[in-house]
């Protein structure tokens, strides 16, 4: 059940940690947060692409999640420091897959499947840019 | 302690559905939702006058929070529906001030006095528009 | 790609209305929301059937997401009333499989297919309650 | 308007990394999610002072937002890396008052003032406790 983190290309890596409101009444991180963290790793990496957000706003991008499966292992608590992983799996002509592992130490606490489309600002697909192709 | 709602000026009533996830370990809405409560209802009543968010980008305006007093009274739960109440208090060359209070039934929840400057996209402070003046 | 609504079981329907704090720099609502929804759909069909967070708390349950798959075709919008159907689609020993899907109208907004296990509030698991089983 | 950071007390300082899904469609920080940055500096601290969550629970305390005033004084973008600090301004019998301030950078973002409550579960108001009276 456990996801490999892939050595044979570019894998990003980035923390988040977990704030009170983000618990529910079961004292742990409610599972939706845990769409926010995944994102917030994409969007961190895009802009380390050098796709920044007012870039993309400018030249007219936006990378639309299409479809997520996640799966979710053990709870997150209050303080925790989760590291994110982040790698594109498969680019298409529109379409990109990215796998996305979150762990707290050296526990696997979720992980997620992301398919995103490139479109321009009305929502219409455009195909990936040249340089995100040679990513996988 | 109460807040008086006004009967001498028009005033905007919209509802609210508490949501599992605005809960927190102690069961009831963190308080830090009751912001975005009022900041909902202050958006549909703007999009009743006729300033929807898509004309108010158009047209370069936005309504930017300069200060916000908030007092909360009793811990609103889950499935309850809150029923918001906004009013313009006072407005001036560039600010205008705001009144909102939130029920549940006749019981008093919460209520809120927002400082809310127009201004440009950029931020620099933009003169009221004329129909607003007329509202308090 | 369109999830059909079963006939020959019991569908819950809620709605909710698309909050201005939800949307994104692209003005549309952030993906991650949809999940809130979906939960709070969930959440109010359990507490339809007699499982509200008290009595879930007080008797020592907890519904845990495993699993999701959601799948996003158009983008909700500010002020849009989304109506949200949920059915359980199979009931094991632990684990139930839940279908949800949103609608714009007669739009379909996103759908999706969640896993959840009943446990503990240890989160060990718990075998699913007698009622349940005759859902589906 | 800038708020002094006191130097004759303790003063807890923390930060936060904005993410995308706290924007708006104003390309900043929406206003709703500083009050959440605040609430988790208080929780840290409160935290660092040995009262965590579990153990507030277990010795039936909370800690009851009444009151809180803010300041915005500029808006914070994607990325931006805040630090929170917080200090204990008063203490009475059941409440005490709080004193928040963001940096970005050496740039003021927004202040606060907290008035917050010790009650026991059920919300009645509980004393101080008394290591927190030697605070301010």
């Amino acid at each position: 059940m456990a996801v490999e983190i892939p050595t044979d290309r570019e894998v990003f890596t980035t923390t988040v940690k977990v704030r009170f409101y983000e618990l529910d009444p079961y004292d742990h991180v409610n599972h939706t947060n845990y769409f926010s963290y995944f994102e917030t790793a994409r969007i961190e990496y895009l802009g380390e692409m050098g796709w920044g957000l007012d870039m993309l706003k400018e030249q007219g991008w936006q990378l639309v999640v299409v479809e997520i499966t996640a799966r979710f292992l053990v709870a997150a608590r209050l303080g925790d420091e989760l590291t994110i992983h982040t790698w594109v799996a498969d680019v298409g002509r529109v379409k990109s897959t990215w796998k996305q592992v979150i762990y707290r130490g050296d526990q696997e606490v979720a992980h997620a499947t992301v398919t995103a489309a490139f479109t321009d600002l009305a929502g219409r697909p455009r195909r990936v840019p040249e340089e995100f192709t040679h990513l996988p």
